[in-house]
């Protein structure tokens, strides 16, 4: 534990810049920076308050959906997904969850948490979940929500989330999807898939600063919320309060973070400028741009073309990485270059890579930026 | 429901400077938003948690504790209530909290949702909590927590912390404080108290942007939470979780809001720059001034002056004010004058006005602005 004399030389200490193609948080446009430095006003603000309405209009649009009740949760992408679980269920509720990934598995956490009932149905990291194997469980268990992962960011999986949904509504199921990773990358399409509740994250392919969770909630969850027996456990969360300040009458909950939403404005205006087609190809370009890139240098990607996400490429490392150490590579790549990349996780951990190009960084340019770092790093004699 | 072509124009629309004058945020210093501005690195980058050192430290100093888990939760004050009391109460246990106030009455909420059986200690609102009533119910309950606020955002009243965490200890319970509002504004010595778990904001006397909220537990509050026979209800909030990362491991648990650190960081160098003997001396001698000033005009405290916060003054309103409409006349400061004072809250709305002079704004000059824009107001013939 560091003194505070140590310490306190530290907090100017601000870091050189970085180029952030690790699994997010991803670099942040400078005017969505200046967004966020633009002077504080207060949360009950009419000035503050129509920026609000145009950000949870903007969400609305991004999410692909009318849902009313959408709104940047004044937490992480973490929290926005305890607040889907948390508010559907109650205790002995069942769920069923595909697990895939890690984040998969988180949901198997948190809806343990909230005292559901949970049927874990599990595919290999690095594929998608077997619709087949969901739908026997779905179809066995009779579930109150059915819950899976849009973009898997462990993985570098893409879940086709239709198919899933429908069979899910057919069994009587609330959908929950996690759009942390997928949200204005690719396309969401809550209302046409049929979700009813889903989150995400600001820092990934939004580009803006992490610390909000952008969330929906269709009328059927809401009035699913509505019903409950039990108060929803958790009071910063609850969906009900969460309404009485998002829905309208603005009544005081808690100090909506101002500036994180100042940012998420000029973030989501740069989305609607550039336009949901037009980035999604631009992700989609840079992505294959990088594996033909890392290819030559023995490269390989995890999951198959059909299944692959854009905006976050799991890498298998080839031998001339093993024998430096990847963690070393990685280290000397953000000391040596200032390139962030990002680390397997869980059961992959030490095996891959995971690269991300979100949002601002989906371009060509960071691709021949890494790899003229990683050229130099295995040319290196040492 | 606004359209999304009507939403798109106020993305960019951001609002005139305003002087905060309100229960929070306030004015937050220009070093600060310029911090918060600075181009993003990774939650797990060393430079990153350099910086996160230091505002850990900072926080202890300014706590006034040695509690190695002592950081900045990544959501706004309420979550920092709900992680103490979430993590430290299971289903059955008994609580002890006092209520003087909304946030008060906010614990009781919380603890009743983490299952608690909960006993308050009601005070009217403007006085503090009686001593003798805390005294009673926590011999006569022996909880397992008591909780209690130091710093009442919706009275302004002060409760001196020590002699109900005396008895709450001697009676072998943990004893949890609200910080939001007298954090960094007046003195705050957990350790000396004999405090727990304790939580404020960063939006208060902080005068940072609003989103984080310092939290701290002692080492008896973190084995407490070891011995837990349930998990906590909250995955977000798990203080074993958030342990992993802030304790030094750095084990991946969310994305940690690294713009909002950057923030906080400037924002406590600008307190440790000041010395907390000089803060607490500028926020006093605000304080009475704004008393002063506005006693001419008709304005009232509500609360006696040896229970009076110098952060967050309540003032019973004149008739002058009463005949225009309060709400009209804060209205009218806002949009004419740019200045932001608070409604009363609760059990005081449209009786009380409550005016805050906290961080960067507890200076004559913030009371001087007012006065001359009440005068103004009061003048006008409409």
């Amino acid at each position: 534990m560091a003194t505070l004399d140590e310490s306190q030389s530290s907090l100017r200490s601000l870091p050189s810049p970085r180029r952030l193609l690790g699994p997010g948080p991803s670099n942040v446009h400078p005017d969505v920076l200046q967004a966020m430095a633009h002077p504080l006003v207060g949360h009950l603000d009419p000035a503050f308050l129509e920026i609000l309405e145009g950000v949870q209009a903007a969400l609305r649009a991004i999410f692909g959906s009318e849902n009313r009740f959408t709104l940047p949760l004044s937490a992480t992408g973490s929290a926005g997904m305890e607040t889907c679980l948390a508010n559907l269920l109650e205790k002995g509720d069942r769920i069923v969850v595909g697990v895939n990934g890690v984040f998969g598995g988180r949901m198997v956490d948190v809806a343990t948490r909230a005292g559901a009932e949970v049927t874990r149905v599990d595919a290999d990291w690095g594929l998608p979940l077997d619709e087949q194997a969901m739908a026997h469980a779905i179809q066995s268990v009779s579930p109150k929500v059915v819950a899976f992962v849009h973009a898997e960011t462990s993985t570098g999986v893409c879940q086709a989330p239709g198919p899933i949904a429908k069979i899910a509504r057919e069994a009587g199921a609330l959908v929950v999807l996690d759009c942390v990773t997928s949200l204005a990358g690719i396309p969401v399409e809550l209302d046409r898939w049929g979700i009813d509740a889903a989150y995400s994250g600001t820092q990934k392919c939004l580009s803006c600063a992490p610390g909000l969770s952008p969330v929906s909630f269709s009328d059927r969850a809401l009035e699913c919320v509505a019903a409950r027996s039990t108060p929803v456990q958790s009071w910063f969360m609850d969906v009900g309060l969460l309404d009485g300040y998002y829905g309208g009458d603005r009544i005081y909950h808690h100090t909506a973070p101002i500036s994180a939403v100042f940012g998420l404005a000029e973030g989501l205006a740069r989305v609607l400028d550039e336009g949901m087609k037009n980035r999604e190809i631009r992700h989609r370009d840079a992505a294959a741009y990088l594996v033909e890139s890392l290819e030559p240098l023995g490269f390989e990607p995890l999951v198959a073309e059909e299944d692959r996400l854009p905006m976050l490429t799991t890498l298998k490392l080839p031998p001339s990485i093993d024998q430096r150490g990847e963690a070393r590579v990685r280290r000397d790549l953000l000391d040596a270059h200032g390139i962030e990349i990002g680390a397997g996780l869980g059961a992959l951990a030490g095996n891959v890579w995971r690269v991300g190009l979100m949002g601002e960084n989906a371009r060509r340019e960071s691709v021949d930026a890494l790899r003229s770092a990683l050229e130099s790093e295995l040319a290196r004699k040492d």
